[in-house]
């Protein structure tokens, strides 16, 4: 199970609901997700104005634990000022902080989202913040509270996959919540890798939603994070610079 | 549907039976691998010594296709004999090909495999032939024959995974056979990322019986092989420089 | 030539003085790798304990650019009264903030990075931070007034290289003062993938001191910090996924 | 001194002549990259036609070791006869086998290659042949009686660098005749790689012909290539996990 603050997940797939081609693959692609938890930007909500369309239009929503991001947010405030939006709605008490520093990479501001993540705190959010992969930055947010560290595999919609390992296991090495990879991932052997080095979840949305078909990825998706989560568990094969037989011969009777 | 010859298989993992802490342990992951195609060295076959110790024991071997395997073998001669002696148990008309050049890197020779794959398939047997990743040998194998192609990943129980996925991928390209990725898998990731590749199939043993749980391991890759097929058919996105922002936020209403 | 606040250099190579097997090896060392920058740990100087070994014995020191650096501090009020105390000897007016988070991985802490930079600044010091990869880290130094930014490669000593060379190179196109690649590196193409990135320079210490021959490696490091700079600047030519002959045949008179 | 055959050359930086901008342009970059060793293929040389451009024009050709090569060719035939042609001139005895099995990835059929070899072989020549990085391959190509073994780092021209380091160390750790890195490399720190895992020398050609400024680039693939080959006789440190501070701090007095 996948605890993040008051919540248990049996699914580690986070999904994202923005640019699919249309609101019935949007739906077919999380339903054979098995996701639990949907992602989206807060200021794609049509909170107040009710007659706008809604971008979550065929899902149900009752049945996800909403996860809305701060995306669009520049500074600290903005982030801050979002996520009570998003929670006056009554939809959730679960924010992804998510304040970019750079408009070309979309990388986060590591002080913006600090400062944003401690306010959000004290309001009480369930506070997840997308962050860097700068291992004592995660640290530190874990420190002033936040219930799950979201580092990037490599920027947002890129589908580089993940180009640092060695920090993400830094990372889950000294975490005690939980690490879910997000932003970067570009196929099911990223997602896989991501699980293998011991990240309790991962977050996608481009990787499925932009692919040419969307749904089949979904599946290959949620089959890629159980296999890698499994792979973890299942305690893979040191790496070995030469080769050892699978078949050991010794002592055979012909040849 | 995988086809190699005149076989079918709906699974794409093809399992080796070596090095299992047990016969129970070595059924169990069979099973959950839902594999299909077993391979085994034919020098551990009791073909002609019935009162030795089965080394497939507890598997039901009607059940599958099996894949014996020449390991041992230096020459082409050699492989040869040791093929004809699976087929004369009566048990199998498929064999893999495996002319070791190299007791340290367990690295296939060339010119034997070829030599080797010329004759069987002279002889009638479906030959799937290890090999390296040399392109153009892959090219030439198929040229003559062969059934299917399996370049290996990386030496034989290294764990290595996909040293040189460019050569798989051109040899993937060019193929009209299957392409089963052969030697070196070493985690879930691993083998999804051979599917993803193109890839036909996956061939594993070390793996899995060398995992601290196989069964779980067997399981992983059963899930990461569908994923990374899935994921191949899919169509995933492309791999870009910069971010794509996958909640776009141009003209909402708030913030 | 490399320019850092006041001073100018020709050579980009900056040299750690720690750890070598004796005074004569790093002497010797310190003059093939042809550096006008030292670096080394201010807790090394014996300043006010002037019949202390003296670690830099046999060098030269009013030849060299003094760098010192702040190790072993693990907050920015520790790193500022470090960086006094090496002013305050007269030798130099430039520190390396060193501010470590962590024990094990010996990565920086962000926050107080930044917060001992800032005071360093007003302070009226020549201020490089060594730094995590974290683009918008960066950055901010940058923003708040440092001379030079100095990401790491990898773990300091750890010999690993580059590990995150997309990140590297986000830093350099957003930059307007020098980057230094400082921490990680272990061999010369390591140093020339540094300069061929686009950084100014590179800082090295561990992989010249504990090559089995120092002074063949700080040798071999200044001909690849000179040689990748130079192939930086000359334009390499794009990868391709496939070939191109070097030796166009087409129209050629015999064959 | 890197010794072939009966020849001995300071420079380990093999050049090949095709594709300069001009004239002036390659006689330049050939003088500053201190190569010893041109290569060109003999399909270029107008041999029996002393009228046609001369395409080494403005080299003085009797400073230099030539090495024709024998692209174009697709079978041995082809590629014995080609170097008999080339012999034939006068100017060598020593021939690169190139016989290329795919226009597209220009990648060397190792069977054709084999036999053209060890004919040329018998005829007297001093034979490289141009190989995949097959380990075993490259093995049988020694035994035969090759003055050195030529693997490619990566398809001709493609400037995608040495992608299966692993095969490469492998054939180093086997050979007694000379590995000189062929095709692939894209940059002065490809080149450093390459001399960084023990081979001998580095041929070149697009890299530099093909570079923005090919003189600067040649000078720095001079740089590299020295630096690599240092490197590799210095000893590097081992790569580890976690640090290893470089300016130890146990028992200094401030702080």
């Amino acid at each position: 199970m996948l605890k993040i603050g008051p919540y248990e997940f049996s699914s580690r797939l986070l999904l994202g609901t923005g640019k699919y081609p249309n609101f019935d693959v949007q739906k077919e692609a999380v339903d054979v997700s098995e996701t639990e938890v949907l992602t989206f930007s807060v200021r794609r909500m049509n909170i107040f104005e009710p007659n706008q369309p809604n971008f979550l239009e065929k899902l149900e929503v009752e049945n996800y634990t909403l996860l809305p991001n701060t995306a669009g947010a520049k500074t600290a405030e903005e982030a801050v000022r979002t996520a009570k939006l998003a929670k006056a709605s009554g939809l959730c008490d679960m924010v992804k902080v998510e304040v970019i520093g750079d408009q070309k990479t979309l990388l986060p501001d590591p002080i913006e989202t600090l400062k944003a993540s401690e306010e959000l705190l004290k309001e009480g959010f369930i506070v997840l913040p997308y962050t860097s992969d700068d291992v004592l930055l995660a640290k530190r947010l874990e420190e002033i509270g936040c219930h799950a560290i979201m580092p990037g595999a490599s920027p947002i919609g890129s589908g580089q996959g993940i180009v640092n390992p060695l920090n993400l296991e830094f990372i889950i090495e000294n975490a005690n919540v939980p690490v879910i990879v997000d932003a970067g991932i570009g196929s099911p052997s990223d997602a896989a890798t991501a699980m293998e080095l011991g990240a309790d979840g991962v977050l996608l949305n481009t990787a499925v939603s932009g692919a040419k078909d969307p749904v089949k990825m979904a599946k290959a998706m949620k089959l890629a994070i159980e296999g890698g989560r499994l792979g973890y568990k299942a305690g893979r094969i040191p790496k070995k610079r030469y080769a050892t037989a699978s078949s050991p011969t010794e002592g055979m009777s012909i040849g």
